[in-house]
């Protein structure tokens, strides 16, 4: 899919292609169809992202609250977004061991008690393994540190997702 | 339910109540989980009320797009959110003679083509008779003003289904 397609698109279809490329914030989708016409997929990109970082810290932490937990019962369940589904499976999630998912539930609740939000990892860019460590050095992190770095986890799903959608090399 | 019970809620419980008091951007409740404890009613939809003011026009513009049309496809495929299906039901919109669908699916288009965002009304408010001429009205307004009138409907079905929900006459 060319630039030129996705600036043809109707506001249904747009909707349909690029709804969930920040996970359940359709909102955010719909406002960045105001920008039309696009010039290229980076274009298209920097809209999604200058509205992320244009919301108010409580507009931040919602997108951020949209996310699924990572492994979490959505997972087990089936009942995660397609992209996600497909995300976390890739990942491995799907397929840990029970001491691991719990080590990882653990740790997962942790977080959201402490940040008032579930951990957001591009999974696709880092291994299985990686998931914990990486979870276990994030949680040690100050609260305004954190809200950035998991901001800049939600932009790298939402690159590789238009990167897939748009058939271009992330 | 008291706003004791609502203060009371996990983020899960608030969404599954509070998701969709915004059509469709469950992101603006889940950024209205950060203004927690709500002193009561009012104060917890003055929360979702500054958030749509505090967007940016493209963001207000996308409010108003995660609407479904009034009397579409998507109410006569069953199609549109639970309290949607409710209020379109409920104002005689499902019932309408073919004549009169076909009438007001001519006006919605032509709104939707001038102004970029689909029909807005509460229309718990009006009686069935109204949609139409009030439609026409409206689509002749200036599109700085009707985006400002269509935003005031979003606010009153938002009202009215928070009162709903909370069992507070609105």
């Amino acid at each position: 899919m060319d630039i030129e397609k996705v600036n043809s698109m109707d506001f249904g279809e747009f909707m349909d292609v690029f709804g969930n490329v920040i996970e359940r914030c359709p909102l955010i989708a719909a406002a960045v169809w105001s920008k039309r016409p696009f010039s290229d997929l980076g274009d298209l990109e920097k809209h999604f992202f200058a509205f992320i970082d244009g919301l108010p810290l409580s507009g931040q932490e919602g997108v951020l609250r949209c996310h699924p937990e990572l492994a979490g019962r959505e997972l087990q369940w089936g009942r995660l977004s397609a992209e996600s589904q497909r995300e976390q499976s890739a990942a491995g999630l799907q397929n840990l061991g029970a001491a691991e998912r719990l080590r990882l539930s653990e740790l997962t609740a942790q977080y959201r008690a402490r940040f008032g939000f579930p951990f957001v990892l591009a999974v696709r860019l880092s291994d299985p393994a990686a998931a914990p460590r990486e979870l276990a050095r994030r949680l040690r992190c100050p609260p305004a540190q954190e809200l950035r770095t998991a901001l800049g986890e939600v932009k790298k799903i939402c690159h590789l997702r238009l990167a897939d959608l748009l058939g271009e090399q992330p």
